[in-house]
């Protein structure tokens, strides 16, 4: 296992290529962390859209440079096929996408069935707490609505497997963030535990896992920097006095992180 | 009529226990305040989950610490059946479970009939402005979109009626709020007039007051103590420059204030 | 064309009459824009109404003192019919309406006939980017997702044609913006580039603009007004350290701009 952060060459490299890319990434989220997934990428230099307008999900889909699909996409008028007809879309036309499987493992079995069904689209990545990733592959995750309670040191041995079978980029936060496509494992200490007081702060990451997959040549190391530049601008936002602010203090330090410095 | 303020013992007793309890809180509501809803409860240490996703209501309503349902839910890809889905899960498992009547009496009929056909599932408590409570309750409220145009004072008769025929717990929120059961009336001061110019902050109380409902010995209190948590953090924020940062340093004030201050 | 700004004499007489008024404006809109949108309205004194629950978009549409619609709405539960509706409705009760067509252009068919259908009803105003206005009349645009690739210089030929042709004024946005009713051109340089890295920004001014026509006796003057008005917001929020507290500076800056300073 490898440790990486923003301390380390390749997130800069990464995140240098993805503000010379400018990337258009299209989006299919739900409406509480819609806002902010937009204003994370727009922080560092991407070009978002979400939603599903109309025929918006087969066309965007397709010429975006990266996609992210959150699960639940589907409380935002976003149906099953939608959600399908984008991962499709994304999938062959070649294009990087994400897939969130927010609350999967939480027992709402229809739900979850839909989500599973994207697997059929190869996500390039999944990223998600423990409980999430864990239940998606069918072991015992034991979520609690969105929340996880499973340990993310705990679901390593098993996300390398799920990696593996399904072919992607397991991608899982906690205090120790892991990231393996199923033979190497990165894992990225740091951040800020007033991250999960903010909401949509996870769903955000996934919106800048699709903005860093664009263009990327090393897509395992593209989905580590990601977390290694919400991490330390989590920790540039240490300062901040209450949740508010440091959401806001967040977003700051994310547009002003410089691959350069 | 007591008057109640978090200088009162009952709001730390009740806020100590939400943060013992840390309850999940899953909410049905409108996308304008849906972040700052989830964020309110991140805030206190609730785990707020939102959204009506495929089967969520019917799992999420049923196996909540509490829920909380805003009319405005109906903007956001809920059907009138899964408003009343979640409504019908809580009241039949015990779950408490807050009303907010968002915009009712404005003049949209078929809008204004779902709101009341959940008054069949005896909502644990009832918010909102007084033209909307009283509008609920058939009375003539005057309101105007999501405004009021009707003074809590003089509703307060009226809702003390209503909390009785109805069996339920009325809040209004005004100048003064007052919060009562039909025969008890608290009346709760302060806060800020700014509170009025950020949107969702009415809504995201309702977040707020299903926390305190959540595992509450005495249901005024809890709601009552809602809203003089809310009436301080407002006050502590009013050195804020304008309604942006205010809004900020509210949510900032609502994640440091302490019980055992 | 005359240049303006927030240091001429007209804005401060417009944003004079809309604190007066406090009018009501009901919007349709998208939710990654829809929480900004309403706290723009809240911040200068107007009241905001947003989204399409049940029987909304024909009762409100047609009370209201002001409407916008926002194509992305369509991503919120939104039919095209009730858009149609809302439209119909501003325009038959004589309320001055706003469209503005964002990511019209950009390849989605089925979404751009949607939006194209409502010049229908007769937009007082449209606002966008030069892409999607120059889309929206049948020319060459040649947007990529919601942002623009065209410089609304290049479009302002084209733009006062499109006005003249259809009795409306064209707004659009830029490091310059012009303002058009197909005879007269207005100028309004100023605001901060950052503004183009918040979310919603240019969705939000769509927002003012709807409050700045209610009871406006020069039409032209109102729209251009909403542009002074957020570009010297935005020119006072500069100090703001990143992308995340520049939107909460011109949130405060909105808020605090007065028409007697």
């Amino acid at each position: 296992m490898k440790t990486l952060t923003w301390d380390s060459e390749a997130p800069r490299a990464e995140l240098a290529r993805l503000k010379r890319l400018k990337p258009f990434c299209y989006g299919m989220t739900n409406f509480v962390a819609a806002n902010l997934s937009a204003n994370v990428l727009l922080a560092v230099g991407a070009g978002p859209a979400i939603g599903a307008a109309m025929d918006w999900p087969q066309v965007f889909a397709r010429h975006a440079s990266a996609v992210w699909i959150n699960g639940a996409a589907l409380m935002s008028a976003v149906t099953p096929e939608q959600l399908r007809t984008a991962a499709r879309a994304a999938h062959e036309a070649g294009v990087p996408w994400v897939l969130d499987p927010v609350a999967v493992g939480a027992g709402a079995a229809e739900y979850d069935a839909v989500i599973k069904s994207l697997l059929e689209f190869r996500p390039t990545a999944i990223r998600g707490n423990a409980s999430e990733l864990v239940a998606l592959a069918g072991g015992e995750g034991g979520a609690q609505g969105v929340d996880t309670t499973l340990s993310s040191d705990k679901a390593l041995a098993f996300l390398q497997k799920v990696a593996a079978d399904l072919g992607t980029i397991a991608a899982v936060s906690g205090p120790v963030d892991y990231i393996t496509d199923g033979r190497e494992v990165l894992a990225v200490p740091g951040g800020d535990a007033r991250l999960t007081q903010v909401t949509g702060a996870g769903c955000s990451l996934g919106a800048l896992i699709s903005g860093m997959l664009a263009g990327a040549e090393n897509r395992l190391s593209a989905v580590a920097a990601a977390h290694a530049v919400y991490a330390r601008a989590a920790e540039r936002a240490a300062g901040a006095r209450g949740t508010g602010s440091f959401a806001i203090r967040f977003l700051d330090e994310l547009s002003l992180i410089d691959p350069a410095e």
